[in-house]
């Protein structure tokens, strides 16, 4: 690394709605894609939504050119939709599936199916460590009653977790996609105070787009008004997050967004706009440095929303046991009318009947099974996460009252024990 | 950290073997197990298989004196089984549930309801950062007919990732757990191999236990003798591992285990045996390190073991390929079977057979819908492992033949083809 060393990284990010036979125009959106980041030749493509792996064998052939390295990320059973195009090669790469993704039964949102997941690069670039991250967070259904709330919350933890356990010796840090969240919610303060992480459209000195940095526009042809109803003007969901390490300075040069049709005023590429970032890397003296990576639990806009997604985890903890309780009373409920059927099929007059509702019973105490063995892993799930959330708070704690070290102990013990209770 | 300094670790590591109601003599062992870990002290203890939370807070309770840090690793629907107790603040922790565990309908083994997971816990002792990971991988019903091979393959290489990406910036790695594979297996080999981490029980200077370093042995009284019908000696699944970064030097002082009984002579705390390490960690000229971190795909006898891996995951994807299209063709002639009562239903005679059979039928086609959609999530989850395997192995190959490097590009492009074929 050069002492006058700088380095211009070009990043294109794009949710590119690819469900096979349901998205609109598809094949079409999908070689104007092609097209256009042939022509850009951008440094790193990352995408969203790309669900048939034949979209992403055939956006490889054609990008490999200019973009000789590529990668899909495989998970759950329909597959995690993410995959990314580098004009550089990959050194590392890996991955990690959300633990919560929304519920197997909810089969018309789909999402459980998908397998949500960050994927992680680690690229060498003029010998700096580049570590780009590539996601896509539980979609929202709605707004005013989102069940998937603390699912999501969950989700960016994790994934604020996994970019601060597995970024430790990068100098960059990169994360881009569409996290299904406004910039002023909960998840998305979590994400950005915990790994402290800038956001590209509001740092960038320049910007063109749409209004507000908007990535879902109701001039998208694509987008169902209904689902603007409450934000006519568009949503932010989508975004390109950097960082760099003491010494480095980042910063956003460029920043675009589509604005309802493709760059070169045809359609759409999708029902979410394109994002295009230029970042600039270059050295800085320590002291200026922009973002702290260690110690973040000491600042308290942190401990505030850890404490929000705290209390959020446990609604969701609380939710998920009642879940589990219903399903329970409905397998003794099938068990007891089990009984009942055993006790009328003995009978002459009823025998059938009992033994024509013998079967849908024992799906029903089977299905209810079914349904206390999910919640029972969401609710572990769940808090697995408010426990991980509780340590870094006690730790705030504890380093706001440094003297008081030794007595934090028991009061550990006491967190520790509270999550029995709720378990 | 001083240039003179020194670094005394004590660990303790058991597969406490804690199933509620089924596992002999549970709480008369964990009294004793709390007596002993109180008596000795030990830096860090690290547990498997307390699958009671109620256990885990016993010990948590009985412990807190000496072990004021402690964390229980919540997954799956039972649980990871996984918790740690240490005499120092544990600064950070997480955890990694492994993708593949075995399979819902195999309920006599139970291991996919576990959640298998590897949990992760950063202390800093004197001035290093130590990265310290306890795991449980899936169990070896057979040895001759071993179903779960290629999932515990998987997993040993999640595992190995999952230490690779977490450990940039750790000074020391401990490994501990039942890894459930035999020193020479495949997994273990490949795990060894890409982390760089030692055996203690290799490295120890001073060894004292069971013979060979068994760690279930037919002395045990709760060993079940039919378990050990091909090693009459018993076999070594427990392990403590470990690593140093350049310029530290790390060695093994001693490495005890018990003997199919207590410490004290009395009966034994598990069916597994407890491992006991002295790791001595010192400053060292980085020319004498002996543990390489970045690179590994280079060296050779690595790229035999990924090589023997990465076939090994193929097998295990075309097997799963080879269930979910026996699934599809269940669903189908479930299917079938639906339209002949439908129409059977029609004709007088027959209507009383063809309603009995509607519902059977249908959990019939339910049923084989499920395993069609678990073994389609098996082999994405294979597949993905394949082919971070094929990612390093052509790196290996780009680093042995660097001249050809352009000409890599298409050789990774038919790589991401077969991984789709495959699929």
């Amino acid at each position: 690394m050069k002492p006058n060393f700088s380095l211009r990284l070009r990043v294109f990010n794009l949710n590119y709605w690819g469900i096979p036979y349901l998205s609109k125009h598809r094949v079409e959106r999908l070689t104007r894609l092609g097209d256009f980041l042939n022509m850009e030749s951008f440094d790193l493509a990352l995408l969203q939504e790309v669900w048939s792996e034949y979209d992403f064998q055939y956006l490889k052939q054609k990008l490999s050119p200019t973009y000789p390295a590529a990668h899909y990320f495989r998970s759950g059973i329909i597959g995690s939709g993410l995959c990314v195009f580098s004009k550089h090669p990959i050194q590392e790469l890996t991955q990690h599936v959300y633990t919560l993704n929304g519920y197997p039964y909810m089969i018309h949102h789909g999402d459980w199916f998908c397998g949500k997941a960050v994927g992680l690069l680690v690229l060498h670039l003029n010998g700096l460590v580049v570590n780009a991250y590539v996601t896509h967070l539980h979609a929202e259904y709605s707004r005013q009653r989102d069940i998937y709330l603390a699912h999501r919350v969950a989700q960016a933890w994790e994934l604020a977790h996994f970019i601060h356990h597995t970024s430790k010796k990068a100098d960059v840090v990169l994360l881009c996609g569409d996290l299904n969240m406004h910039p002023k919610d909960l998840g998305c303060r979590l994400l950005k105070e915990w790994t402290g992480l800038y956001d590209a459209y509001l740092e960038a000195q320049d910007f063109q787009g749409a209004e507000d940095g908007c990535t879902m526009v109701p001039g998208n042809c694509y987008v169902s008004q209904q689902d603007l109803e409450l934000f006519p003007c568009g949503i932010r969901i989508d975004y390109v997050l950097y960082k760099a390490v003491s010494g480095l300075c980042i910063s956003c040069k460029t920043f675009k967004t589509t604005t309802g049709h493709d760059p070169h005023h045809g359609g759409p590429l999708s029902d979410h706009e394109a994002l295009m970032a230029t970042l600039c890397v270059r050295h800085s003296p320590p002291q200026q440095d922009p973002s702290p990576t260690s110690g973040p639990a000491e600042r308290s806009p942190l401990t505030s929303v850890l404490r929000e997604a705290w209390s959020e985890l446990g609604q969701g903890m609380a939710q998920a046991r009642w879940w589990a309780t219903l399903a329970s009373y409905m397998i003794g409920l099938g068990l007891l009318l089990l009984a009942l059927l055993c006790a009328l099929a003995a009978r002459e007059g009823a025998r059938e009947v009992a033994i024509l509702l013998w079967t849908p019973n024992v799906g029903l105490v089977l299905g209810a099974g079914v349904v206390y063995l999910f919640h029972i892993q969401e609710a572990k799930g769940l808090c697995r996460a408010h426990a991980e959330l509780q340590h870094v708070l006690g730790q705030a704690k504890e380093a706001q009252e440094p003297d008081q070290e030794r007595e934090a102990a028991p009061l550990q013990g006491l967190q520790e024990g509270e999550g029995l209770k709720e378990q």
